[in-house]
C-alpha cells in the first residue's frame, strides 16, 4: 500500500489552518469562536466557501452543523469526518478546527484525484462542542440525544438562552429536532483532534490511534467538624474539617495505584473551606473530586475505593461525610476495526504511532452511539490546550492528516 | 484568710450582667455593640450610670476609655482592673462584659465596706477592643501605642474610618494621643474574662490562672505547580500545588509534637485553589498558616521546622515556595506575683483552679508593657465565643468574680 499512499497538500493545508486561527482573534488573547457568536459565524462563512470551492456539495441540518458532502446520495451511507469550529474564550487554533481542516483536504484530495469510491463521503463541523451553552449540541442533535426541553434550557454562563443566541444569528434553535441521523445513514466516524495531553509530545510520536473516551464521575464532597477559635482550642479537642480532606487528598495516588488502570487519573480540583478565616479551625471542607477512565468497571471500583477511605477517616476522625454525584459520564470505547485501519495506515506511511485513551470529551463519544467511531490525534506541545500556548508541530498536523486521509480512503474505497 | 474573704452581692453581679446583655441585642441574632455604634455609645452610658450610683469617680479619657475609680488621687499608682464593652456583630454577653461588670461589683463591694486602701483603685473599660476598626484602640492608646497615623489609618471593613465614627459620636480620635498613662501610674492591672477555650469546661475547674497571652504567626503561603487539564495529564506527569498543601497539613501534628509546647497549635484556616475548576488540576495553592504560643523561642523553632517542610516537599515535588509573614505578634508572660496571687486567692476560698495560657488575644498584653498583668478565666462552654451561644454558668461566674474582688483587695490592702 506504501506507494500507493494519497498525500496531502501541505502549504494549502496550513493556509486553511492560518486562515481560520485569524477569524475571531483578539490579539494575544487568544481566539474568540464561542457558539453563534459573530466569529463563529464567520468562521462558518468561511468553511461554506471552502466546501464550495472544493467543488462539494454544502449542507447545513436543523443544528446548524456544517457539513460538506462528496458523492452524495440519500441511499448510501456515508464515511463521515469532522470535529468543530467553535472554541473556549481565549483559545488556541487547533481544538476543533485542525480536525475540520484536515478532514476538508482529505475530502478535496480525493475528490481532485477522481477516485472510485464505494460510499459517499462527508465532512461536518459540529455545533457547539465546547459547551457556550450545553455542550456538544451539534452532535447530540445528530445522534438523537436532544429534546425540546434540553433546548429550551441550554442557557451560558451569563444565562441568555441557546434559543436567543440562535434567533439573532437567524437560526431556530428547535430546528435541531431535525437534525437526527438515522443509525444506518453512517458507517463510520473518525475524528482527528490534537491530543490535549502530554503523552504524545512526551514520547515524541506524532499519531496516537484513541482506544477509547474515558467516562468520569464528578462529586461534590463535605467533610464536617467543629469551627472553633483557632488560638483557644488545644490540637487534641480540634475536629478539623481540612485535615480529614488533607488525609483524603494525601491517599488520592493510593487509591489509583490499588484501584485504578494504568490511565486512571483523579483530581480534587475546587476546594471551599468554611468560615475561611486564617484565625478559625475549619468547620467544613467541600471539594470537588472526579476521576475518569475508560472502563465502567474501573470506574466503579474506584468509586467504592474513594467511598470507603473517605467514610472511614471521617469515622475515625468524627467528621461528617456526605457526597453527591454531579456528574456520572459513562466511557465509550472507539471501534476496533476503525483503530486497526488507523494504525495500519499510520504503519504503512512509516509513521511512529501509539495507542492511548481520550481523557477530554469529544463529539465522538456522542457518534460512536450510531456508528462505528474512531479517533486520530497529534502531540499536544506540553500537552497545553483551551489556551493561546496550544501548539503542534507543523510536521505532526502533515502526518496526522495524511493518515486521516487515508484511513479515510481505506473505509470509503 | 479563708475567714476574712469578701463577697460579692451575687444578684446585683447577675442582674447587671442581665441588663447589660439586653443593649445592643438583636433578638436570637446576638448583640451588636461593635465600637462606637449606637448600642455601644447606651452601654457607656449605662456603665457610667453603674459607677455614679456606686459613689465612684467617672472619668473618659481621650480614647473614650471609660473609668470608675475609688479614692483617686493623681499621687499614687492604682489597682487596674477591667475589660471592654465593645463586641463583635452577633455576640455573646460575656466576652469582655464579664470583666468589666465583675470589675464594677469589686469596687462596689470595697467602697461599701468602708476597707482601708494602701492604693486607689480603678476600673477601666476599653475602647473597640474587638477591632471594628484596627483592635484594642483603648489599650494601646492608654500604654502609648498609637500615632496620629494609626489613628487615621484605622477603618473598618466598610471602609469607614474610626475616626468619622467617632466624630458621629461627638468625640475626636485624635484626643487619644492623650490618653496615655505614665509607666508608674498603675501598679497592677487584672483582668477577668471567659476562657474562650475548652479546658476549663473539659476540666469541670472553675478558675484559671493565666501564665501567658500567646504570640502567633500568620503566614500567607503560595505552593505554586502548573495547572493542567484533569482528564488528559497522566497522574505521573501532573504538578499539582493542591498534593503538595495536603502534604504539608497532615505534617502539622507531627511538627507541633516535635517542635511545640504542649500548649503550640497551628492551623491552616482559609485556601484558595487557582483556578479552582473541578477539572483542572490545581495551578497554585494559597493558603494561611497560622501558630500559636506562649514562648518566643518555641514560635521560632515551629517557624524553622513548617519553613523546613515546606520547602523540602515543594523541590521534591517540583512546585515553587514562596510565603509572607502577615503577622508577628511577640507572646506575653502575665506577673509571676499577680499569678501567685489569684492562685492563694482561689485556694483559700476553696475554689479548683488551673494554670493555663491565653490563645486569643486581650486588652492584659498591652497592659503588660506597662505594669505588672495578670489574668482570671473562667469557663466557657464547649469553648464557644464570639456567637450568641457563648456560655458560662452562673457559679463559675459568682466564683471568678470572688476571686478577682479579693486578688484586687490583696493588691490594693
Amino acid at each position: 500500500m506504501s506507494s500507493n499512499n494519497l498525500q496531502i497538500n501541505f502549504e494549502r493545508l496550513k493556509a486553511d489552518i492560518e486562515e481560520l486561527s485569524e477569524i475571531g482573534r483578539a490579539a494575544d488573547l487568544g481566539i474568540y469562536r464561542t457558539a453563534f457568536s459573530d466569529g463563529d459565524m464567520q468562521a462558518r462563512k468561511w468553511l461554506k466557501e471552502k466546501i464550495l470551492s472544493a467543488n462539494l456539495e454544502h449542507y447545513q441540518d436543523g443544528a446548524a452543523n456544517v457539513h460538506g458532502r462528496l458523492n452524495w446520495n440519500n441511499e448510501q451511507s456515508s464515511i463521515m469526518t469532522g470535529s468543530h469550529i467553535d472554541t473556549v474564550p481565549g483559545a488556541g487554533h487547533l481544538d476543533g478546527a485542525l480536525g475540520v481542516v484536515c478532514g476538508l483536504e482529505a475530502l478535496r484530495v480525493i475528490k481532485e484525484n477522481n477516485l472510485n469510491l464505494n460510499f459517499p463521503m462527508e465532512l461536518v463541523a459540529f455545533s457547539d462542542e465546547e459547551g457556550s451553552f450545553n455542550g456538544m449540541f451539534g452532535s447530540q442533535a445528530l445522534t438523537g440525544d436532544i429534546t425540546p426541553e434540553w433546548i429550551h434550557s441550554a442557557k451560558n454562563l451569563d444565562g441568555s438562552s441557546l434559543m436567543d443566541a440562535m434567533k439573532k444569528q437567524g437560526l431556530n434553535a428547535m430546528d435541531a429536532l431535525s437534525a437526527m441521523r438515522p443509525a444506518n445513514s453512517i458507517k463510520a466516524f473518525i475524528e482527528l483532534h490534537i491530543e490535549q495531553g502530554p503523552i504524545l509530545d512526551s514520547k515524541k510520536v506524532p499519531i496516537g490511534v484513541v482506544q477509547g473516551i474515558c467516562g468520569l464521575q464528578r462529586w461534590e464532597i463535605s467533610l464536617k467538624g467543629v469551627a472553633n477559635h483557632a488560638g483557644t482550642t488545644p490540637m487534641h479537642m480540634r475536629n478539623d474539617a481540612l485535615q480529614g480532606m488533607a488525609e483524603f487528598v494525601s491517599q488520592i495516588d493510593r487509591i489509583i495505584e490499588e484501584h485504578g488502570s494504568e490511565i486512571s487519573v483523579a483530581t480534587v480540583g475546587r476546594v471551599e473551606l468554611l468560615p475561611g478565616a486564617a484565625n478559625v479551625i475549619p468547620g467544613e471542607a467541600i471539594f470537588s473530586l472526579e476521576f475518569r477512565d475508560t472502563s465502567e468497571a474501573i470506574l466503579n471500583e474506584l468509586a467504592d475505593a474513594f467511598r470507603l477511605t473517605l467514610s472511614s477517616l471521617a469515622r475515625r476522625r468524627k467528621l461528617m461525610f456526605e457526597f453527591s454525584v454531579a456528574s456520572d459520564i459513562k466511557p465509550v470505547s472507539c471501534d476496533d476495526d476503525i483503530q486497526a485501519t488507523i494504525s495500519e495506515t499510520a504503519q504503512n506511511m512509516g509513521y511512529q504511532y501509539f495507542s492511548l485513551p481520550s481523557g477530554a470529551a469529544h463529539d465522538s463519544q456522542k457518534m460512536a452511539a450510531i456508528t462505528r467511531a474512531g479517533m486520530i490525534f497529534v502531540p499536544s506541545k506540553s500537552g497545553r490546550s483551551h489556551s493561546a500556548a496550544e501548539w503542534t508541530s507543523w510536521d505532526d498536523i502533515s502526518s496526522g492528516a495524511n493518515v486521516l486521509l487515508n484511513s479515510l480512503y481505506q473505509l470509503a474505497k
